[in-house]
Formats: structure tokens, sequence, C-alpha cells
């Protein structure tokens, strides 16, 4: 069932104890929406805890502060933050929860319409900007750790405020947020302008082998495991590699391909203007957003890009 | 005379005759800021122009359509944005106007006080904030294409809304303006997401020439006129390369360093956290801001180098 803002904050008022679920490989608007919300009910003396099926990376630590990650007690409501899709969950989140989840609060247009009860505004750029939203509408008082946890959602899933989701609305919840003391200074700094050596180095191999295709409108960088190795990067704070491929002048379409442990490739495709990310993933079987989209693919590098290419210039056509 | 917005607005008003003074070396706020006053003026049938010393880069083309550059006129006012010292407004306007400007419109905390009115916003983070209100102050039209300058104002000189010199103030002003019609998407594109294959070769050469200093707390990338050579890349648009070395972990101060046509090396700083780029520079003999400064000199490279690595020792300490 379709649900308004209003009968999402009824039924977290109404709950006594709330379990927050996040999506697997776990991002800022994830983890930072479920935290805000967990952070301003338990104001309220409700039992709450947030869940995710992956490791939380260190850089998100501040979130949890306060947090309880453990589920020990049983939830009155069970609450998806940002998940499109049960899958999305990781196995074992998916295997325990994915047919009991009573509400799932989300901005992504595919989403899938799991929950009893689904809040969905796919016009916002992030889940944060409804959670913002959210706080407010239930009375809630929102603190300097919950305005940093949004903060970072809103900015994360904007690329900070420079992706074409931001909206007016998304400026001005920033400026809101900034002023209610989330620390935008060091989450700008830690999530969009700090690399490690490491990374940068692996960011100079990867450029230099990014390749062009369809006269140029289409640019494929390549992250494979011995980049990896040889640079000494971790896997885990690679997502903005995922902006390069799309800012050389004349690509409309850059993705990157990154091998997996298990030898496949996650294709991450960031588009410009008209061009549909989450449409070309559709048909290899993934999805998203507009502008940005993913795919993972069991196949081989070469026939990683030769699908790719192919769905791609259905797309733009020739 | 130090003046406050109402002078300002007073003064543009009752002139009938204006021209606007953008600085050498020309960026997206003075130039942004200049001609969204010029256009919301011209509204009210008084004779405008806007003056920049060198030439303007193609990509600022959209701010000048219906602006007249020549000035054939006897101005009434003559007004400078965002010039801190008429030695910025490069020789030839600096010979021409520098004992004769009116007004001054600017938010550099280093600011000569020049001219005789001065509205110095030291807090604003870029002039075109200010100019915002003042437009608003006179309660002159704000058009699709005015809001569109002032938008490139307000987002370059921030980089996009990532430095700390961004506010509450500057997020409510960029949702006003994407609401007015600011063309935000195209020009974040413009800006902040496209490198012409020459940029991005010249990005890779630079990178790989990064030296750090001062147990990794400085990091500085020279930017040599074979560089420019060999990648192809245009001399106008590489001010963001200016932001990467600061974006290594651990880096206080990055510092690009690049080589003119005349064999001196322009050095650009960006700092983190408390560091003050803009008294490093003084002592050399440039200025700018806390988070971002700059300074000529005319040296060899490893005079350069040694100069600035014992200045910034001196401002950061052992």
């Amino acid at each position: 069932m379709i649900i308004e803002i209003e009968n999402c904050a009824d039924s977290l008022l109404e709950a006594q104890s709330i379990l927050f679920l996040c999506h697997a490989h776990p991002d800022g608007d994830t983890l930072g929406s479920a935290t805000a919300l967990a952070h301003a009910l338990k104001g309220l003396d409700k039992t709450v805890a947030v869940m995710c099926d992956d490791k939380i990376p260190q850089r998100f630590d501040f979130m949890f502060v306060g947090i309880k990650q453990v589920v020990d007690f049983e939830p009155g409501l069970i609450v998806a933050v940002d998940v499109a899709d049960t899958s999305l969950l990781g196995r074992n989140a998916q295997l325990k929860y994915s047919e009991k989840i009573d509400l799932c609060i989300d901005h992504h247009a595919s989403n899938k319409l799991y929950a009893s009860a689904v809040w969905l505004e796919p016009d916002s750029a992030s889940a944060a900007e409804m959670v913002y939203n959210l706080i407010k509408k239930m009375e809630l008082p929102i603190s300097k750790q919950t305005a940093s946890c949004l903060f970072t959602g809103v900015s994360t899933d904007t690329g900070c405020f420079r992706f074409s989701n931001t909206t007016p609305r998304t400026h001005r919840i920033a400026a809101d947020l900034i002023e209610l003391g989330a620390d935008s200074e060091s989450i700008i700094q830690t999530f969009f302008e700090t690399k490690s050596r490491a990374y940068a180095s692996l960011e100079r191999m990867a450029l230099d082998e990014m390749q062009f295709y369809l006269g140029g409108r289409c640019a494929i960088m390549p992250l494979t495991r011995a980049m990896f190795g040889k640079s000494g990067a971790d896997d885990s704070d690679t997502d903005r590699l995922a902006n390069l491929p799309r800012q050389v002048e004349g690509v409309l379409v850059g993705v990157t391909l990154k091998e997996q442990s298990d030898g496949a490739f996650k294709a991450s495709l960031r588009t410009h203007g008209d061009v549909d990310a989450s449409a070309i993933c559709a048909r290899l079987g993934g999805g998203g957003h507009k502008g940005a989209a993913g795919v993972t693919l069991n196949v081989s590098m070469a026939q990683c890009i030769s699908r790719l290419v192919e769905e791609i210039e259905k797309e733009i056509g020739e």
C-alpha cells in the first residue's frame, strides 16, 4: 500500500520498538537516513536498532554513536530505508526479514513495493531529504548528530549538490541542516575532498585504462583486482570513481567496471542529460536512477563491455 | 568610505550610465556578478557596459548576450565588482580607471578600499551572493539569464558548495536562483563536470609530478609549459586543478605551480581547516582568502618551491 508522510509519521510514533534496515554495500544515504530516524525516535524512549548486512565503513562511525546495531529485541515495526528491493538487503537480512517489512521509506522510482506500506518520493534527491521532512512532521528535535547524519545523505546522494537530482528543496534542507549544527565541513572533506594516496594511485591507473566507444559518447573505465592490489586501495571507497568517465567532454554515458572478488563485474553507469541509465541497466538485470544506475554481470570483461556498449547504443542511438 | 547595501542600491539606481569593471584573469564570480547587475539595471533604461581587461573565455558567453563590452559612453558611475585591488584590473584598465572608481562591491577581506565607496562583505562566499541581495534590495526583476549569471558566481566561488566558505545563505540563494530559472544543470556540467580530453591528459601528467613536503602536510603540483604543450590543454581552464593537491589525505596546504609564458610561476594555494592561505601568500606579496590564495613569483621553480615550503612551514609549524 502506498502511503503519505502523515501515515508514515503515525506508524513510527505508534511503534514501541523499531528495526531500521539499510541496503547492503551501504552508502551515506541509507545509513544517514536510518540512523537519523533512530536518533530522533530514541528520544521518545523507544527501542531502536539499525541493521546493515555488510560491514559499515569506518567513515560512517559517527552516525552510530548511541545507536544499537544488534537486534536483541522483537521489533514491533520493521522499516527499510532507501532499499528499492529486498534483494538489496544482503543475503542474511533478506532471508530473515524480506517477508516481514512493515514500512519502506524510499526515493527510488524502481521500488518493488515489497513492504506492507510504502512511502515513496521518486523526485526526492535522497531518502535523507524525505527523512528530514518526516522528523519535522513528527515534531521531534534534530540534534547536531542527527543533522550530520542527514547532511551526509543529502550531500552524498547528490554528488555534493552537483547531480541533476539536486532541487531547490535539496539546497534549502542543506541550509537548515547546517544551521542545526551539521558538521558540513568535515563531512564534505571526508566524503568528497579526501583521497588516500592509495586511492589517488588507483585513480591514475584507472584513468590511464579508460577507453572510448560509440564515437566518444561512451567511456568505460576498468577497475581490476590487479589495480587494487598494485595501488593498495580499499574496495570500499571507490564509489566516486564512477563519476570520472562521464566528465570527459562528449561522453554521454560513463561506466566503471569493477571486478568483484568472484570474478563478476559490477558496472556503474552515470549519464548526462536525457540518457536513462536505469533503462540501460534494467535491460541487463540491474536498476537505479535515471542519471546513475548499476548492474552486475557474471561474464568476462570483454563480454561485459560488449553487452554494455550494445545496450548503450540502443539507448543513445547511432 | 565603507557603505551598506542600501547606499549601494541608491548609487546604482541614481546613475544614468554605469561601467562595471571585472578583475583580469576573469572567473565566474566577477563576470557573473557584473553581468547580473548590468542585466538588472539595463531594464531601467540605463546605459551599462561590463569591461574586463583579459579575453573572456567562451564558456562565459551566455552572460554577455545583450550586454555591451565596449565603453562608447562617458560613464556616470564606475563600479568595480569582486576586485580587491586596482592592480587586479589588468594593465589597461588599471591605467585608465584606477583613480576613478566610484563604487566597489567585494567580498575579499583583503580589499584595499581604493574606491570612493566600498560595500564589503568578507563573510560572503561570493560577490554574486551580495549582488543577488542587492538586486532584490533594488526591487528589480531577475530574469532566467540573470539568475544563471548569479548561479555561476555562487557555484564557482564555492567549488560547487564544497568549500568552507559555503553558508546556509549560499544554499538558500542557490535554491532561489534555481527557482528563478538558472540553468544550474548546464552551468554545473560546464564548470565542474566537463574535462576536455586534453585537460584530462594534463591532469594525469600533473598528478604524476605531484610531490609531498613537510611530512606529507604540503603537496606541490607543477604545471609546466611543456605539460601544456604535450597535452594540448588550454591555459584558461586550469583553475580547478588547484583543488587536487589538497585532496590527498594528510595534506593541509595544496599548491599548484603554473609556469607563466614569461617564465614566472603562479602559485595557487588551497588549505584545510585553520590554515590561512592568504597569510602565507601575503608574506610573499600575494593575497586572497583564508582557504584559497595565490602569489606570482618571478624565480625558478626550485626557488619557488623552496620559498613556498619555508613560508608554509612557518604557518603550519614543524
